[in-house]
Parts: structure tokens; sequence; C-alpha cells
């Protein structure tokens, strides 16, 4: 009989947000009456501009013309939106021919293991998003490093404490912990991949909530990036953008292997192969975002988040509550201090039936946090702070 | 350094359309004026029907409203076209659960390599879609056998030649050969899966093109097919749907590992590990295909064609050229009996500016094969017919 893939035995069996749904639903069949804000939510909910989705409906229409009809793209994306993505979002630091549009950087994640294969060794930051993690297990790498990031060390990891492997993943804006990587910070980060000849993978899909002009976007910003680094980009939070599926990933020309071949020229046989393209006209809607009138529309729709997160923030705080992150990044991460991570997730839904996703569910230093999301609803949010304020202090702070 | 993944250097380094257009482009370099006829194009040409394209219109212009719009959805695809898969296509043969909505056939081929993971071995037909062997390769797979499909067994394996291998992947209607299966071959095929204790992975990609009732169109026809096979299922080829990128998987709950765990459960992990939904608007779109009016565009569109491919196939025979396929399938198989496909192929671009694809290019058994397409434009077809009709005999037999 065919043998089940051994490296699937290795994942944890208990997934984060199926488990929160579970005991959501539990809460729900005891008091069906409930009215439950989630706050935890990952998921944008402001909808598009119309100027976006103009554009997807004309090129809806036109899929039913002979002359509009779009069948197979380029896998690596309609040309136009390649030079768009490297002119507006990268000022050129980028050519068009090293950005490759996908589906996504969630699936992105997964073809880059898949690109460095089953022998590669990674570091991660710890707590992190989790499909880091559980891509580098399902294709069997063999060891994976773990970063501590935590209030003690400003969430940027003591990188003499971390020994040389292949990859390293980071990523800045931070999922979850909501913290943000200085120049500084990644000129560090990239002496110390060069130093160690490994290759550095940049998640910047929160980049669009950095509000601060100090701040990098990009890892590119940073001198000799292109020898050491690839970014994983996405319109899914930048534009609201997580039901259509557009990302793109950037692999510089200079990128080698120890045998001097080409990365991006490996990339480009995994996303031709393991990939037919993003939906074209998903693709042309992406064209519209990066239009000035796209532009200044995502504006408008990050300062809505933001606001949303300075507000929660604020209120916390006053609640005596520590907080971190919440400005340049759409996350909040809460300390509560005495509690577990699921202990708190558990007294806030039975006291105050609200939700957040328990820290402990990106990595062991996530224990007693709960990361708010700016994404909810505005007046969810509200009714939360004034339910949260009802609570004694002994139970909002667990 | 980071190391090469070592699978990589063991792809072949030529991929055959970037060749096909390789040689298309010197030729037009050198003949600026000439008319090329693409008659070797696998990707659809004929536009959406208006209620197709309508409900896509309908849901892009949702997405710019607080209640139509659409964030993240299960991994797995929308309920509701779950459902209407299972039931429109299925005939109920399959549960909703079982199926898995993606965005195309080719990543889902890709992803069910690192479902199997990279000890499995798999045999292949040849010729075959090259996605299987290349994916099979960059995972690390060790061994692929190859079942020869040819003029001799009526392009069915021998199986009694066939040693036992983990996974066993099969297409019919068959791309490249347009050769189709019979109730009885697949009979034969599912009992050898059972004998062997192989998984089947059955690739319906072209289904729809099944004229003629008395052959099965889904695997679940044959009895004892939930027990060992997965079928593999698009929206490209049968509703157009190439560009906007929807298919889905079907993994039976009986299917089991050798330690008796469920196959569609670590499917399942796969799927929401590696991807993360096919787009929201593509999704609704493909309910609109399996409703009543879709239903009857893309029988007339499959319709249209089809008559290409009579067309072409009955003057290619009329000019004393041998041709397999072009019935029940889109693709026409054709053998000029003399020179190598690459010849063939050359000869066809530089005698009457025509392209085919060479069926070398999909396996040893290809070789003297050119695969000729139904997708075409018909307007291209019939100037095609006309130049062929024109060439010496000796020359278009090459």
């Amino acid at each position: 009989m065919v043998k089940r893939n051994p490296h699937f035995a290795k994942l944890q069996s208990g997934y984060l947000f199926p488990e929160i749904n579970k005991r959501k639903q539990a809460y729900l069949k005891m008091h069906p009456e409930a009215k439950i804000l989630n706050l935890g939510i990952g998921d944008t909910t402001l909808p598009l501009d119309p100027h976006i989705a103009q554009r997807l409906q004309k090129h809806s229409f036109e899929m039913s013309t002979i002359e509009g009809y779009l069948g197979y793209g380029p896998e690596q994306g309609q040309s136009e939106l390649r030079q768009k993505i490297a002119s507006v979002l990268y000022s050129g630091r980028v050519h068009s021919e090293e950005v490759f549009v996908s589906d996504g950087a969630k699936c992105d994640i997964g073809r880059l293991q898949l690109l460095f294969g089953p022998d590669a060794t990674m570091a991660v930051q710890d707590p992190a998003y989790p499909v880091y993690v559980d891509t580098s297990i399902m294709v069997g790498q063999p060891e994976i490093m773990y970063m501590p990031c935590n209030p003690e060390n400003n969430f940027f990891p003591d990188l003499e404490q971390i020994k040389r492997t292949d990859l390293i993943y980071f990523c800045s804006p931070n999922n979850p912990t909501g913290a943000i990587s200085t120049h500084e910070q990644l000129e560090k980060l990239i002496a110390f991949a060069k130093k160690n000849r490994s290759i550095l993978i940049f998640d910047s899909a929160y980049s669009a909530y950095i509000s601060d002009p100090s701040l990098p976007k990009s890892i590119y910003e940073i001198p000799g990036a292109r020898e050491v680094a690839i970014e994983v980009g996405s319109f899914s939070k930048m534009a609201g953008f997580t039901g259509l599926r557009l990302g793109w990933v950037v692999i510089p020309e200079e990128l080698r292997f120890e045998d001097q071949t080409s990365v991006r020229k490996d990339w480009e046989r995994i996303h031709t192969t393991f990939f037919n393209g993003a939906s074209c006209i998903v693709q042309k809607a992406g064209l519209a975002v990066l239009e000035n009138e796209g532009l200044q529309f995502i504006q408008r729709m990050i300062e809505s988040y933001m606001s949303n997160a300075e507000y929660l923030a604020e209120n916390l705080r006053q609640l005596g509550i520590t907080t971190y992150g919440g400005d340049n990044a759409p996350y909040i991460w809460v300390y509560f201090g005495k509690s577990s991570s699921w202990e708190l997730f558990d007294t806030l839904l039975t006291k105050a039936q609200i939700i957040a996703t328990p820290g402990i569910g990106f990595g062991s230093e996530g224990e007693g946090f709960l990361r708010f999301s700016a994404f909810a609803q505005r007046s969810h949010i509200e009714e939360a702070v004034q339910r949260l304020k009802e609570l004694p202090l002994e139970v909002a702070t667990a």
C-alpha cells in the first residue's frame, strides 16, 4: 500500500484557527444568544474602491468578447503588472523580470520551500506566521532554528545567539507582534545573512501599513540586499485583495546558489511548473490599484484600519494592559501578564464574548499574549472596548 | 552558501513550449512578413457566455459594497460551489466535502506530488502532459515508470508489463493523444491499482469533450474507484476558464494510506497550508457555469471546438495523413511516418508557416507525431488546410 508521507506525522495536530473556531462554536452552543465580537480576525473587511471594482467589471465584461477574451497568460504575470510593481512599489530598485506575480504570499511561501528543497535548514522568528514552519516540515526540511522576538530584545532577534541556517525567514511589519524593524536592524540582518552566506526571505505583506517615513518598506532599501534577499509581497492587506488572491515574489538576478547557478532561474522553473498564473482579471485589478486613484484609495483604507488600531491600543493601555505594535502595523500584541494565551482567550470569550488570537499559536514566545487586529469592524472594536471597561480590572488583566 | 536543490539538475533543460517559441521567433526574424498559423495551441480562444461574464461583473461590483465584499473564504472552496460540483458533475457519486476547489489542475498536480512526498514512486502514460513528470522530479521522487501508449496498443498501456508503483497518473480523454478510455479499460485500470494497492490519479480535465454517452466521463463511474482513485478536474477547457483559473480535486473518504490514516485528511492539510483559495469572484463564476444557462453555453462552445477537430482531422486524412483522436477529445494526434517530431515541426513551419506541437515533447513514444489542437481559431484551421493541400504530398507527409 501507499505509505503516508512521513513528514506529515511531525505536524502539530491542532491548527490555530480551527481550534479558535471550535471553542467559539462550543460557547455559542451553550449561549446561542451571545453576540461575539471578533477582534482576532486577520482578514480585511473594508470594500474595494469603485475605481478598482470598475476595472474588474470592465475586464469581466471583456471576457465575453472576442477581442477582450484572455486565456493563459505568462505564468510569471502580465508584463504591465510586473513593470508597475517594479516601478511603483520598488521605485525601480528591482527589474520587472525579477518580479513574479502570484495568487498570494501564502502560496509563494510554500513554493519557496519547494525551491530550496528538503535539505535546506531555516531560521524563523518566534512568534511567526505559522505557514513558514508548517510548509518547512511538510517538505521535510531537517531543522528549524527559532529566533526569539520578545519585549526584552525589542522584538529583534539577538543574532549572535543564532546559528547559521540556509534560509532566514523574516517578517516586518511583523505578524503577529506588530513590530517594525529599523534601517539599522535590517542592515544587521543583511550583514548576518552575508556573513553566513544565507538567503533571507523577507515577508513584506504588511509594508503598506508603515507610515513613518524613516522606516524601510522593502528589504531592497538596505544596501547589499540584492545579493542575499528574496522579498514576498501581497495585495491582500495592502489593497483588500484577501478574497481576490494576488501577490508577488522578487528574486534579484544577483542571487546565486553555492554552485553559482541562478536562484531566479530555478524559481522561474518552480513558478511555471507548480503554478499557472494569477487570475487574469485580478491582475488587471492589481494594475488599477497601482494607478494614482488606486493608490489614494489604499491610503485612505489603511488610515481607516490604523485608526482602529490606535483607538484599540489607547483604550487597552488606559485599562492598564500592556500593548506592543499597532503603529505602522495592523496588529496589536497584548500582554496580560499572568495567564496562558488559551486561558486568556477563554476568559475574554466567556466574560466579554470577545475573540482575540492566542499568541501561543504563533510560537512559544507568544505564550501569555493575544493578538488583536485592526481589520476588525470599528463598531465591534468600540463595543469590545466598552465591554472590557465594564469588567473588573482583575478579569480584564486575567 | 546555500546549495542548489539537487533535484533541479535532473530536469531536462529544454522545455517544450519555450523551444517552440524560440524557433517561431527565429523564423519570424528571417521572414518578418510571414503569417504563422498556430494549430498547436492548447489554450481556449472562444469568449465567455454573457451569463457567466455577468456573474463575474455582479460580484466584481459587490466587492465595492460592504454587504457584498468578500475576504478570505474557506481554502477548500465556497461551500455552494463544492456542492454544485458534486451534484452536477458527479451526480452525487462524490460528497461536497470530498471536493477541493483550486486555481487549476496544474497547481493541483504539483500539490498532489507534495502530498505523497519524495519517497513515492509513480507510473505515467508515455506520451503525457509534461507537468506530471516535472513535478515528480522536482519533489525528488526516486522512480518514474513509463507506460507506453501508442497505435499498437490502441493508446491503452499493457498493464501486465507495468511494475507496481505507489501512484499511477492517467489522463482520459488524453492530452496529447486524444485517446479516450472505455469502461472496460478503466475497470482494468482500477483492478490493476487495487491489486497493486496503488493510488490512481485520474486527470479528467478534458472530460466535457466526451460526447459518446457510452464512454465514462469520471473515474467514479467505475465500480470500486472510490477506494483507489483521486480525480483532478478543471474549468479551463470545460468552460474557457484558462485565464480565470479554477479547478478541483476529488479525494474520496475511503482512500487510505498503509497506516490506515485518511488521504483526504492529509490533503486537507496540504490544501489549506500551501494554498489560500481560488479567487472569490471566479468561484462565483464557476457556479454560473454549473447552472442551466451556463451548461448550455459550454455545450455550444464544446461543439464549436469539436467541429474544428472534425474538419481538421477529415482534411488531414484526405491528404493521406494518419490521425488519431479528435473525436471525444480536442486534440488530434498526427503521424507523418518518416521524420522526427522536430523535423516535422520545422518542415511545417518553414514550408507552410504552420505550428503544431512536437509529440516528442510529451515523451519518447511521441516521436514522429505532432499534436494539433481544436482550440485554434477556425479561420486559421481553414487556411492551414488550404496551405497543406497546396504542398507537394511528399512535403505534407514530410
